[in-house]
């Protein structure tokens, strides 16, 4: 028996919106204002940004935790009666002209547009240790897992602003906060640059990688792949990695979206990706200054421009 | 004696951001992170936000007030230390490579790059009538004056969102409300046209022109180009007009930036213009789908792109 036959949910969305971080809730506030009847899909209501501890740059709000931002345009979405499946999308098909099938294990859904918001993950060090260590030692989020090392020593691994970041909140915690960067210079925003310059308990090891992680139970020591102060392996308590995102954008890539060099869904100023009737937002789009506010822009007009889509099929 | 060497103010800024609505804000509170010396020059702190009486669609904030919204974005932007001057930018010119020149009829600023945050003015009718009894029946913003008309009959002229907006918030005060409009059919947002519909104060005349605005002392009647109910001279308390705004181009044209057929500022995806070194936000610019939020995320990249643009000459 055909199994999409067997399983389709028989409702019909106008929009199905895969990521339920803020730029998917963006965009769903937005069709669900439109009138549109729109599902979010997503594993981890809030996404990434539910990892960040301080948000300060999101316009209109002097100061929050991710999670409380999250929260807001959550609660801002489900005010206009949108549908939220806490899931795991596993595949995007095309059925025919102006229907597309999301699947998860369970279901199939029926819909006229789909917006990806399906953000990022993490990027892994890759190195020896790294796998048997992760929590006991090796985590890629200061604020989930900060404080358990009250006191202690530790790296934070990486040279953008997030990763000045974690340093800046890990020295809340840990008695001294390596950055340990592979380039020339760590390059957080300005005024990060000054906050960890300014910190006693900081201090910054650049042009230098890990080449391993060593320990019995959990973490004792980093290797390095040349000396500092005169050791090339360096006892440290724990390990927090922060190198980055990489886009997850597999679903949109099998389904025939085109993607940039670095895996990005590729947009235009209206959110419209290769596909008809296929939009994109946030994380996983090609946009090179991606913030909070960047991506919960794109998710509104990824909204309006499946709206259009709709209205111009009719 | 030469002008600007005489008047000229010998600070030299990072970015001077012409307007001070919520997109020029936006740009300003991430100007600010980013270190830069920034200055804000606008007429109207807030801009034409403060003239919208409710605001539910920012992503974030459920509901609230268009002041109380540009009050916020404005309050984050100045704890930032970035500077505010209320006046009216008279000219931008190009000095040499690398800076550019902001005057008002008092000053002249010295800066490295220039965003263009201006906005847009209202469109007048252009009817006999219309200036003579402007303030007198003839209304713009029904927020400011709908208060006035406490159980009278008012018009609304228009058929977006904006002026089905504005017949709601006067139903409030009036006891009855004519939308009238020169199109087929209004098309307001779809949740807006359900609740015009289901307003039983509210009638909506399509298809119709108002020729004239008459009365003795104030708005008495107008004149229609087609009868409606069998009268083209309708009697009126008051017209509220909403058929759309001008951007406010013309500084921006007169230093070479490029505009489009509506006279708006051509921005690519990173808030560029044609200009070097010039920047553009907010309802001035073409993005088609112009929404708070778009603009407010239109003024952040500005920011980052003046940010970069002065990084890559030093």
């Amino acid at each position: 028996m055909n199994k999409d036959i067997m399983q389709v949910n028989e409702l019909k969305y106008d929009t199905v919106i895969i990521g339920a971080g803020v730029s998917g809730f963006a965009a769903a506030m937005y069709a669900g204002r439109f009138q549109m009847k729109t599902l979010v899909i997503g594993e981890t209501p809030g996404g990434t940004i539910i990892l960040t501890d301080t948000v300060e740059n999101y316009p209109g709000f002097k100061k929050l935790t991710g999670m409380e931002l999250a929260e807001k345009i959550k609660e801002h979405a489900l005010e206009y009666g949108v549908e939220l499946i806490e899931d795991k999308v596993t595949d995007v098909g095309k059925r025919d002209e102006g229907c597309f099938i999301v699947r998860t294990a369970k279901e199939s859904f029926h819909t006229k547009t789909v917006i990806f918001a399906t953000g990022t993950e993490l990027r892994k060090l890759g190195v020896p240790g790294e796998k048997k260590f992760t929590n006991k030692g090796v985590h890629y989020c200061a604020l989930c897992d900060g404080f358990f090392y009250k006191d202690r020593v530790i790296g934070v691994v990486g040279g953008s602003d997030s990763a000045a970041k974690e340093a800046l909140l890990l020295t809340q915690y840990g008695k001294k906060v390596y950055i340990i960067y592979r380039g020339k210079k760590i390059h957080p925003e300005p005024i990060n640059m000054k906050r960890v310059e300014e910190n006693p308990k900081i201090e910054v090891i650049n042009n230098t990688n890990i080449v391993e992680i060593k320990g019995k139970d959990k973490v004792e020591s980093v290797v390095f792949d040349r000396p500092y102060n005169g050791k090339e392996e360096f006892p440290i308590d724990a390990v927090f990695i922060e190198i980055g995102h990489i886009p997850l954008s597999k679903l949109a890539v099998d389904m025939g979206v085109e993607t940039n060099g670095k895996g990005e869904i590729k947009i235009d100023r209206e959110a419209k990706t290769s596909v008809p009737g296929v939009f994109a937002a946030g994380d996983v789009v090609d946009t090179p200054f991606k913030q909070a506010i960047t991506g919960v822009a794109e998710g509104v007009t990824a909204a309006y421009s499946a709206y259009q889509h709709i209205q111009e099929k009719v």
